[in-house]
């Protein structure tokens, strides 16, 4: 019996890498960009970024939809949600990258990058004596998910104090973990960085706002809190950001993701000196470190095994 | 019976704040800045950064010396080496910021920092897809002490291969080991990121050097190889260090430490758009965490038990 076909919907992402990866994969079924018709039963899984919307209504026999990106709230814009199941990508090497910046950025501004860069400019020999280490300082992970997870652990091979927080309690070792409403005034109170990776729900849409800002640590061995936010930008109000950072509430920001991508050039985050931009590259998706695991859940779905790593439709992620 | 005085002689450091560690740390014993005389034989032990010339032979009832920073080779600058054991600092605090830095200057070059900085200050958005993951680089260490392993064991739990060289042959779990003369050709064509950690001995003054650059890596998922020296100065020969950058046998570097330091104004290295500069501060001398264990030494030595972490006279480290 030949396999069903691989529709393959993606924007922003070159397709034909994609295209390439899957059929190196999958040399046994067929990968399309458009559906055959108004309706083409022949679709059995949809590999999708950014979808055209309306176009996985077209597939009456689909059975799962795989996202190629760590979030999958780009599947449910617009209310547009599939009537089937969906996957999300977890793959080390995606999980990995992520870690990757969290680790750099973290390190970046804990030994003071801003600070000697700006000094070298200027021809400046000066050692700030003021360095905590890193077991004096306290790394917050806003989702404690499967990037969230790994992050805190290198983070915590690197010796800094690890805390964590998620919607639903969790425990993870060597992590003080803080959970739902109640917990968040707690977490941000404990951390000198707070990281964020959090999935974009209808929850968390702009959390990282002036009300979270407000009750983040006043003093902590940085002088100021610094935020990292390689989520999502609708997590973030930037106009909060940057009254924050300009009125001391925020010491310095990391930012891979925006409100608007690109970021417009006259965004004043560009400029600001307390801003470290980076174009929403914190964790590349790899089509050949990402398509084989796809293929392996097409395959054993088929063979009538539970597909795994699905998003919670109602939680959005 | 009462204990034995200490001589702290130490320059670059503050010896106020020395002092007020030692004196924390040793409320039984007394500590003073300079012999009483040409000769004090109150003196027991000496805690040293750049010590005077000639002040130790002046105490001729010392026991050891104790040098307050990772490299001894200012101990014995100009010959003057002590008749009594000398004891390296070895401490997780001073052992966990050297890695701190190695893991930053690793991570900043590996996920391209300097281009992202660069078009953020020219407000161009666009993501290097040609971003190796951590476990397509390899980084080297130079030297397999405790810094060097302490550097490669927190890299590799954040995804680099790691591979390490040392004069005399060692064994580290995760890190592919080189050792001796024979074996640095081998080492060098490994790796693509090259961290030294040496001491600084005759036998390894001046060996970043263009010899050395000569055989490094030519080809790699950064394009040049990368060198971060956080050792010693004496161990880096600056000019060869920008004739590589300029005709590419280097693609970056990170350099702690110089052949002078202050780095002189009008060194060229200042303004390289390929140099990281920080001033001697990758991992600093903290007293409250160097002082008790050493105390706890001295009060050891004095109970009649042997001296730990000597330094090897011949070899100079």
């Amino acid at each position: 019996m030949s396999k069903g076909k691989i529709l393959l919907a993606v924007t922003g992402f070159d397709p034909a890498v994609w295209r390439k990866a899957l059929e190196m994969a999958a040399p046994d079924r067929t990968v399309v960009e458009e559906p055959d018709g108004a309706e083409d039963g022949s679709i059995d899984y949809a590999v999708v970024w950014k979808q055209q919307k309306g176009i996985l209504d077209r597939l009456p026999n689909l059975k799962a939809v795989f996202s190629i990106g760590a979030g999958v709230d780009h599947i449910f814009a617009g209310g547009d949600a599939p009537r089937v199941p969906v996957v999300r990508v977890v793959a080390e090497d995606l999980t990995g990258r992520m870690s990757e910046y969290v680790a750099w950025q973290v390190l970046d501004h804990h030994r003071k990058g801003p600070l000697y860069r700006s000094q070298q400019a200027r021809k400046i020999w000066h050692e700030d004596r003021f360095q905590p280490a890193a077991e004096d300082v306290t790394v917050g992970i806003l989702g404690l998910g499967q990037l969230g997870t790994d992050a805190a652990r290198k983070l915590s091979a690197l010796g800094f104090r690890l805390a964590g927080w998620s919607r639903s309690p969790k425990t993870v070792d060597g992590v003080d973990t803080y959970a739902g409403d109640a917990g968040l005034g707690a977490f941000l109170a404990a951390c000198d960085i707070v990281v964020c990776l959090l999935p974009l729900t209808t929850d968390t849409r702009g959390i990282l706002a002036a009300p979270l800002f407000d009750r983040m640590k006043r003093e902590g061995p940085l002088g100021a809190p610094v935020l990292i936010n390689a989520g999502r930008g609708g997590l973030q109000n930037e106009t909060d950001i940057l009254a924050a950072l300009d009125d001391g509430r925020l010491g310095a920001v990391s930012l891979d993701v925006f409100e608007t991508e690109p970021l417009p050039a006259d965004n004043p985050l560009w400029a600001h000196p307390k801003v470290m931009i980076t174009p929403h590259a914190a964790a590349t998706s790899v089509p050949e470190a990402l398509v084989p695991p796809m293929i392996a859940q097409m395959d054993a779905h088929d063979r009538g095994e539970p597909l795994r790593d699905l998003v919670d439709p109602e939680a959005g992620y």
